[in-house]
């Protein structure tokens, strides 16, 4: 490990003169991308933004004049990652590297997105199967079933919330008798690079906490109560969070193994273990969601930068939410706390979703006189976005069909085409990754027919139904499902021993 | 070939005194079925049918007093299928082999249902598949394909229809712009019984026409007519059949490689071919299908045996008709041909579904003046049903829950369930050959659900998305499809030419 943190903070790093698959993630051929950017310069840029970076190293926008955006991107790749992570992470709140769009920064949403993706596509959503609501896999094997085994991340934890609170349309309830849990759904993981290679090419090591949100439905919305709760995780009760979202990350169920321990705790004990045994490297934090999983994730990075588990000897290690679709999770004053923590956010939005918009509708961010309200009259119904923006817009893409179907402005793998293909405002929609449309109607039908691409294609062959011994069709057994690591209660008693105010939930 | 028409005629074959697995296809086995016989005594048999048969073997149903369910099936047993299958096969019109039903005729009519299900199975219904409306799998691997490989057929010809006529609710049209076929529907195939024990087991060599039908929606019958048009398959214009079952099988399209040939052509050519192969040999014709299949089936039936392709030397190969949920397909001028030229038929029908009711419902067999109406004023909406009726109630089996969708009431797989627990009127429902329940549930939602399997369950994974060598996913494209075998217009000349009325349609 020794070698490889030395590495990681050599500045005598060779860095190619022209871009290298060296530095591109190996499920990305640069050959494929160069082909699909623009070959025409339908803009000029004229911009002179400068990076005040906290970084040591280089800023990633020089002023150049009459730039091609195909020449903008070869210099973008010219600066590989692990020199500009921290730009990549948020460390600036993302100035400059937005409009335009970086190149890095586009990789690097699209790559934490397949992350938040997979919750959806290992999620076992057939009631009537009696594991519904569980993942499909068993963590050993979570990210080779997804043919994510080339992402370079050991699974590290499943996390799973008790379904014993008030928001009956979000989670999966199987319609069998016998069930593997009454009370749990499955509610994303925790992940950690461990390829060397890998890496080297992020410049630190990375710990990914995914959430699970909503795929097609959006019935939840109207379960939110609009109700704001003190969050009490530090000392500030003026603090809050919407209840069912407090819910959510912090009740449990004693009855249940799988939610013995709450979301919280699962995922402080979790991070505080990864960090005990990563000593001395460099770490990132970083954490994604869509949809309702998106407000966890929000939650998840206030909650470890207030219990100061990202606090190590004399820095810390970032924190990084990469949203997509979120709604608003808290009041201003969270808003205010998560920036003063340096809790960094990119929120993912298309501009034709609803759920972005909730809850908050009448007094939220955009209302000037919300800290008035707020601070004076405690007003309970005020509500603010966290972070920086970056909005889409599917009728830019003209890959995707006029829809009204919320579904489908709503979908993620949408988003992650849109931000594909986004180069900034005013600039013509065109694909840099080359990311597979097809992925688009994995669980949507918003691909214009003439892709071939058939709606709603992601399904099990026979609904996971295979033929036993005797030749008859069964809904298989699956292997134990492990609940918590033994070692929970431990990591959890050492997060939660310097706080001095009462938790409540935990 | 030689010895092999010896054993088979050899009567001094030997019966085992006991059943035996020797007398049973090799995918019922005798050890487990025997577990589901119903052990008690709950009613008692007093009959005395007496069978006059044709054939030179002695009669299926002794005269038994007291025997008890049990008892007789496993006498019937010990009478193995290659001693009685002509009976089976309706020379005796199924008298006394229906209430208590027959263990060999059970199993026979399950066996040919699984040839009709075969075509659903197997049919691509994926409108946003370019290849919608044929079958998934090449005519060599088809059988292997559907685990049925082991029911000793092989493939010989697959079967099309052209969708170019007014059927609109009928055809399955793929919505991609590059298709297979503009004009054609896959309509099912023709088999030849070829593994050696299977036709010792059998009896004969049998060759098996399925026709494919609807699965879930019955718009079609709405489509229907009522209209009676001249078959003129034979010299009596009286002979009349639905004009759009009429149409479905006799129509072409010559801009079509698949249905440069009507559907009536290709089976024609093809048991014209099979039966010359096969001279000398002991042969029967068994002919099944379900829905729309099942008219499709009489009308095959019909149409052979009229244009005596089923004459050889001195004898008749044995016509044989196993159709489900079938509707009426002619006049009662049809029915008495059909009687006349022996055509065989056993309608399995559930007393729930609505499709046998149809064509005629004001004037079919029921109605005593139909002969009056139909000779002397010509009334052109009679119809009649052809052959003997196995009605089943899904009512009396415990495994599904009561319903009113029609689909599941017309469902096939749902056919095949009741005739496996079928016993006879007001004998309780018993599975025998326990053919797996789940299988009703393949493409609907019937089975109580505390069986626990899915609804629906029958698809394939990601709907035959693939990923490519690029990681792309895409719907693969197939092996070119064959279209008619090159002699097929010789076997259809050799069929047509004995015929001395002009046919219209051919």
């Amino acid at each position: 490990m020794a070698s490889l943190t030395l590495s990681l903070n050599n500045p005598n790093i060779t860095i190619p003169s022209s871009p290298s698959q060296q530095f591109l993630p190996r499920w990305i051929n640069l050959n494929k991308t160069r082909n699909s950017l623009p070959t025409s310069k339908p803009f000029s840029l004229k911009q002179s933004t400068t990076i005040n970076c906290s970084s040591s190293l280089s800023s990633l926008t020089p002023d150049l004049e009459e730039e091609t955006s195909q020449e903008r991107m070869e210099e973008e790749y010219e600066r590989p990652l692990n020199h500009v992570w921290r730009e990549i992470q948020g460390c600036n709140d993302w100035e400059g590297l937005i409009d335009p769009m970086n190149t890095h920064l586009r990789q690097e949403i699209i790559r934490y997105g397949d992350f938040a993706q997979a919750c959806y596509d290992s999620f076992d959503f057939d009631p009537h199967s009696k594991y519904c609501g569980t993942c499909k896999y068993q963590g050993a094997h979570f990210f080779e079933k997804l043919d994510m085994a080339d992402r370079g991340y050991r699974m590290s934890r499943y996390l799973y919330a008790t379904s014993n609170i008030n928001l009956p349309n979000f989670f999966q309830k199987s319609k069998m008798s016998s069930v593997w849990s009454q009370h749990a759904n499955w509610m994303g993981y925790v992940a950690v690079a461990t390829n060397e290679e890998e890496i080297r090419r992020l410049g630190r090591r990375d710990i990914v906490i995914a959430w699970r949100g909503t795929v097609t439905y959006l019935e939840w919305i109207h379960d939110l109560k609009d109700f704001l709760r003190p969050a009490h995780f530090g000392d500030d009760p003026t603090i809050k969070i919407e209840s069912g979202f407090y819910d959510l990350y912090t009740q449990k169920e004693q009855t249940c193994k799988y939610c013995s321990f709450s979301a919280r705790e699962q995922v402080l004990a979790e991070i505080k273990r990864i960090i005990e045994n990563h000593k001395g490297e460099e770490l990132s934090i970083t954490i994604t969601g869509h949809s309702l999983g998106a407000a966890l994730a929000l939650l998840t990075a206030y909650d470890i930068a207030e219990m100061k588990l990202n606090t190590v000897n004399n820095g810390k290690i970032p924190i990084t939410v990469f949203s997509f679709s979120g709604p608003r999770v808290g009041n201003l004053k969270f808003k205010e706390r998560c920036d003063e923590l340096g809790v960094k956010v990119l929120r993912v939005i298309n501009v034709h979703d609803k759920v972005p918009t909730v809850p908050g509708i009448f007094a939220n961010e955009k209302f000037q006189h919300q800290k008035y309200i707020e601070d004076t009259i405690s007003f309970p119904w005020s509500y603010a976005h966290v972070g920086v923006e970056l909005a889409l817009d599917h009728t830019h893409s003209p890959f995707l069909k006029p829809t009204n179907d919320f579904g489908c402005a709503h979908n993620l793998e949408a988003h992650l085409h849109l931000v594909d293909g986004f180069h900034g405002k005013g600039r013509r929609f065109c694909l840099v990754t080359k990311r597979d449309i097809a992925l688009v109607n994995k669980s949507c039908d918003f691909l214009k027919s003439e892709y071939g691409v058939p709606p709603h294609w992601r399904q099990d062959e026979n609904k996971g139904m295979v033929r036993n011994s005797d030749g008859r069709w069964v809904l298989p057994e699956r292997p134990r499902m492990e609940a918590h690591p033994d070692d929970t209660a431990h990591h959890l008693q050492q997060v939660l021993k310097p706080v001095s105010s009462p938790l409540e939930a935990v």
